[in-house]
């Protein structure tokens, strides 16, 4: 027996985002149900609902930075009662089994984690559906906690913690970034101001690359101590063997080169944002002579979620948020590809349930 | 005053290399004179001959792998005594002061490591001469000790691990290869065949990529455990998500993609082979979707290179060596280029000496 609710989402590649009716489950003993208050909107959600990176299964619905409140929960649920405040990240599951998720990494699931849209739901068949929508049930297993403070002064600002938060804040603790550590953040936008926030709450000395001079009053204001404008090279050359981390959060293709030149000895450049093909040739030897890496890293696993948004609390971390309706999510798309956002949409889910 | 001693160089790019007569320092407080009875054969010695990669300034006598006999010491020396064997690699000296240098990364010299060859002479002036020659005067910081079951067995056979055999060791060592590490190694030449010996003895699972079946035989006897044909796409799509750490041996433009496949999340696959720019495009779902990396890595720190030597006398660890004769030189840098060698040449120094 499952429940109808209301959502928002698309048909096809071409089509706009719409209102529709999807099924929520009946829950198992380990799931919880979520009242959404507001979701987070991510690149990912439109890269999905466009069909840009393929293997898109219509209807679509998109939404993976949720928050709300638990509204039911299975027998066996321990980790939250009726009436707390929960929150689902990009993911819905994963195999629970394998290397990767033993050791809490359920993002690197050797079987593939669900996602939290357009994922093989294991339960009714068919694509999970994702935030857009009244409510979503979850394995509790894959809810997380919001400390009190964010969630009474600014649950919407939440949001973005769990898609833009744990994407920028995983590599930041897996490259052992902590007081003192030279950090650089490539690119200013929803993952980039998130970057800088979390590297400077570690205790970082945080330097935003950015291509244009207009983004650094607003990278000052969100903590970075310098900007570097990456199309100057005399600037370009005074940062050589800078950085112990550069995090990469630009979305399309670029020239990693004149930043892995920015790298210290055994600093690593880390792509978060850019999922493809490098055109761009690379140059061994800044690698060779210095021990330099180039990584990629994707979200974060659900205990260093918890871990994050914990911090955030200790530390009033929220992202820099817009708050939209859900009817106007198509203007926010069109937006967005304009980087015509600061810093991420988060949708006020009201508007569909009032709607 | 300095000492004329007999060496081989070349004096321009396009020259055989030749007999020719060199200047060696007066000892200072903390050098050490030492007569070189093995010079192994290095790739970088014919690149640097040839003038490859620009730079090279004659006249030009190559050789950084040398093991020999202290005939001098100067009065401070406290490391090695006249009649102890001894080695120098591929430096000769570093600032001794900067933070690489201070975390006894001497290869990564923020100032920028003398090279044992066509480095800046700090003391005679010019560039230095390597160990193509009948002695070699060293800063002791410089110089290794040879373990003595080593060279009492096959001194001849200990000069490659100087350079092919730190080369490997450094990045092992670094990312941590231990009992049941999953090591594979692309490439069988000098530095492969290294890579083999001792990541087996570090009691690693041991893989070698190699184009050609032919390898198979050499590769078991040298140790690995398992030959993958990469040329294969079947025995390639089963090596997918297996390795710990990938060592690419090899010297020229190659894909990197089909390997960084075969790395396990969190693996790193390190170029120390290939010093130039890759054509090919970087795949970065492969990186990000297992927070794989891409590394480079040059020889090793002074430290690392004694413990390395250590760790071979304890394992019983040489090189594979053909050895030649001075004046056979230019032949057996034409036989290099064809990868005709098994696994590294090694010149006995009595034949200069006595020429
Ligand atoms: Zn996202
Ligand atoms: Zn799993
Ligand atoms: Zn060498
Ligand atoms: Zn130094």
């Amino acid at each position: 027996m499952s429940t109808s609710v209301k959502a928002f989402g698309t048909e096809a590649k071409d089509k706009p985002l719409k209102e529709m009716t999807i099924e929520r489950r009946e829950l198992t003993l380990q799931d919880i149900e979520i009242d959404i208050l507001y979701c987070g909107v991510c690149h990912s959600d439109l890269h999905t609902a466009r069909n840009d990176w393929g293997g898109t299964v219509y209807s679509a619905v998109p939404g993976h930075e949720i928050v709300g409140k638990v509204t039911k929960i299975g027998k066996e649920v321990t980790k939250l009662k009726v009436g707390d405040y929960a929150a689902v990240g990009c993911m819905v599951d994963s195999c629970q089994s394998c290397d990767s998720c033993n050791q809490d990494l359920e993002q690197y699931c050797l079987n593939g984690f669900t996602g939290t849209y357009n994922g093989k739901d294991k339960h009714l068949g068919g694509r999970t559906f994702g935030g857009y929508s009244e409510k979503v049930v979850v394995d509790e297993n894959f809810v997380l906690k919001i400390p009190k403070n964010l969630a009474d002064s600014n649950l919407a600002a939440v949001a973005p913690l769990l898609c833009a938060g744990v994407t920028t804040w995983s590599p930041l603790r897996h490259w052992n970034v902590k007081e003192g550590s030279k950090v650089a953040v490539v690119g200013l936008g929803g993952l980039g101001h998130m970057a800088i926030k979390l590297a400077k709450g570690l205790g970082a000395e945080v330097t935003l690359f950015s291509r244009s001079p207009s983004k650094e009053k607003d990278a000052k204001e969100l903590g970075a101590d310098t900007v570097v404008i990456s199309t100057d090279e005399t600037q370009m050359k005074l940062a050589r063997g800078k950085f112990d981390l550069i995090i990469d959060t630009v979305p399309y293709e670029h020239d990693l080169n004149p930043y892995v030149s920015t790298l210290s000895v055994n600093g690593t450049l880390v792509l978060v944002g850019f999922i493809g093909e490098l055109d761009s040739m690379l140059q061994t030897p800044t690698m060779i002579m210095g021990r330099r890496s180039i990584a990629g890293s994707v979200i974060g696993g659900i205990k260093e979620t918890q871990e994050m948004l914990d911090f955030c609390g200790e530390h009033n971390i929220v992202s820099e948020i817009e708050e939209i309706k859900m009817q106007e999510i198509n203007e926010a798309y069109e937006r967005m590809l304009k980087s015509d956002v600061r810093y991420r949409f988060v949708i006020d889910m009201k508007s569909l349930k009032n709607n």
